[in-house]
């Protein structure tokens, strides 16, 4: 099942993930991991986390326990080198680590650095993104499923938009699209893309009865933004259960002296 | 978005946020909310906390991820300095961290220092908090929406009011108001004051749709109150979800011996 | 509120909460009242512990942040010295912290010591216990409610009794008596008492509105059977969202070889 | 209650526990029975691990507190001794601690040791998977219950079988079957072997009203399948809570392009 890539020999380039620095992306990728782990969001080896510096991108392997990562388990591919090869499921890595597969999420983090020039990417399996749209299957038949939620304070954690100054206002909609979930992770590549043509301000797509894959400029962004969105998640499921609905109306309160 | 500031030099006064001492606020601020990042208070950059020693006021700065907050990205402002200042959003600051913006929530924290002497300020955007605030507006109408709870144990956790003596009682009512979310943070301290104002004796302010603010003479007190306040703001929630009333009407118990 | 106490100067017997060994009830009481602070048990300065060693009660003090406590701000009093005191309420401290007040759980703890010879007795204010007892109300109007629960396997967690050997089965029913809250901690102890008297067997009591009082033989066992009881109380908070039936008749199934 | 067994004198074979390797089974199943602790999976001495390393099996004792336990706990048998025993019950050990009894767990830990070859085994009380069997109660009389549950990615962290290669797909149908509890947990056994032989290729048996028995070829395998499986056991109760089928109908998608 895994894409078939070509690599240097064991050994090869170690010092790309070899560094005394804890926010070098060697290091960042598996503390982060441990984070995520306590949360729910990559339990079991699900999900994971990538990291672009400029034309490096360092990604974890696949099936491993994301809470005991190590520095020595990323891979580390070069996003100009990847962009010239005719085959886009033959990837070159600079380095691999000796004894793991490459993660099948992989096109999918590559699709967020070229198409959205994001420096990170991270993807949950989180039990709150799979309710959310497991609710939204209940809401109507079409494919075209959107979660939409607006008038809560923690919308401002979301940047406006690719290439926009600014975030999200309490007021705004929050519109976070849904793809449907392929057999093969690898394949969910070309819906993620086209969700991106369709939602060009998105910085996180769901996929159906999967999780979500959410990213932003640095890893800053990214873990801010995906955790504001799984906090609005838990916040749906929540309202749900108590019948409040997602989306009111609500009109701006203007302070009186200011 | 931020508000105006003028402020040293980098590097000037860089001596109010260093100290050996854990309980030094430069130090407690960064240890309190990595805490609170564990409880969901300040997930995604959200909340935040802010502590007075007599004139000196120190605050994290907007945007970090308070988990990882640091003793030299604190805010150190002067009360009284404050206080002359013409224009109150014109803020002169004793010490700026390089790179960071001051946090939207300074003039509410700055409320509570001064409205009520506060000792500490903590802000949430707790899950119960907001829920809470979320079911009170399928209570009625008004803007004038409050939670209140009684006979509960945990309501012993609160001070029975500014410059009152003691704690309240098990079967007192415990009123919290809620004040309207505004766009900007900065304009809910008109209506945080007028709260505090109409409410003398309450230690916290719920923000529809976002959060709550809760103070204390001092760091124990401010703490010891908000996790007080979360454990009723989530038995509220779990209450509702049973079809529990809030309010009920219990006769004292007097024990027949003593 | 505090009760009268009188106690030895400053400094005096300090001796009695210093140890290296960390199962020393002065370094114990510490540790697990931070690991119970992580399980909602004790927020906001609720709940406690205390240790009897022979003759000796180690108990935290009022008011504290529970997973900040040390070993010096921990109480001990005498076991022999309080029975031969005519007035139960004034209680004479060999060891008592500088700057704190004696916990109103007190009188409660030495129940457990006295009446049971318990080595150890948490109190906490769990959510889930609190639910119980809200549950519970519904279910009747007198006073003398009882959390039943049976054919649950963790049921096993309970000893069958004072100075009974062996530990309850898995069809068994265990029952917790509930006992009316008072406006004072101290009033407690009274019903506390009649409780144990009309429920010999019994290691724990609910209190209404308020959390539970859990005590064991020595530190393990009170710990293991709180953890336990948590577990069914939160268990049976999340039957009855499910509409599932606390007490089942279940026919217990013999295998056919053994 | 314990079965009878013999061992070696105290101190005998303590090399079988000493070891500086921490992935050493004596070094691991404490540190995996604390990690599994702050998961709710092993509350009040609920619960184990177990590990078989070519002929030896190392298992924790019985009636610890998980999250404190340590390599001079654990017990060493030799599965090829074991054999050869007449009586299955009558266990030797090949190291035993000073104080403690063995796991009533023991022969089921065995079960899958010989009947699977499993590598590890992992028992959870977990509330997820009590409320499962408590939810499969309620859908049919008979006692051949089972889980099932189809279309979550997370179904993707099981094996497809018993010496099968691959693992199972989105679409597949995880089928987890539950057997009777019994008054005493060893004979679990004879009802854990028929659901292996009736199920040969599931790697975990959910026992009614108790939690659930997960192996796997190593400890990796072991702990990633419990794990993936207490997620789609909390992911089941809350569907059940919000009324969403386990089991649905979804068309396998086909990405146009590749």
């Amino acid at each position: 099942m895994a894409p078939p890539s070509s690599g240097p020999p064991a050994g090869h380039n170690d010092h790309l993930v070899q560094s005394d620095n804890p926010d070098h992306p060697a290091n960042l990728i598996p503390s982060l991991c441990a984070k995520f782990w306590t949360l729910g969001w990559v339990t079991g080896t699900g999900g994971g986390a990538s990291i672009r510096e400029d034309d490096l991108v360092y990604i974890a392997p696949s099936g491993v326990q994301k809470e005991l990562m190590k520095p020595a388990d990323i891979y580390v591919l070069s996003l100009a080198a990847q962009a010239q090869s005719l085959d886009r499921r033959n990837r070159v890595y600079l380095r691999s680590p000796p004894s793991y597969k490459p993660s099948q999420c992989t096109p999918l983090f590559l699709a967020a650095f070229t198409k959205r020039r994001a420096g990170c990417c991270i993807h949950t399996h989180s039990h709150w993104a799979v309710l959310v749209t497991l609710l939204l299957e209940t809401q109507g038949a079409g494919k075209d499923r959107e979660f939409r939620i607006n008038n809560i304070e923690q919308i401002k954690g979301f940047g406006r938009g690719f290439e926009k100054t600014g975030n999200l206002g309490y007021h705004d909609t929050l519109v976070i699209p849904v793809i449907e979930n392929t057999a093969h992770e690898e394949d969910l590549t070309e819906f993620l893309e086209e969700a991106m043509d369709k939602y060009p301000d998105t910085y996180a797509v769901l996929v159906r009865r999967h999780g979500v894959y959410v990213w932003g400029d640095n890893v800053h962004k990214a873990k801010t933004q995906c955790e504001s969105l799984d906090y609005l998640f838990q916040l749906a499921v929540e309202m749900k259960r108590l019948n409040l609905p997602w989306i009111t109306d609500i009109e701006p309160v203007t302070p009186r002296k200011s």
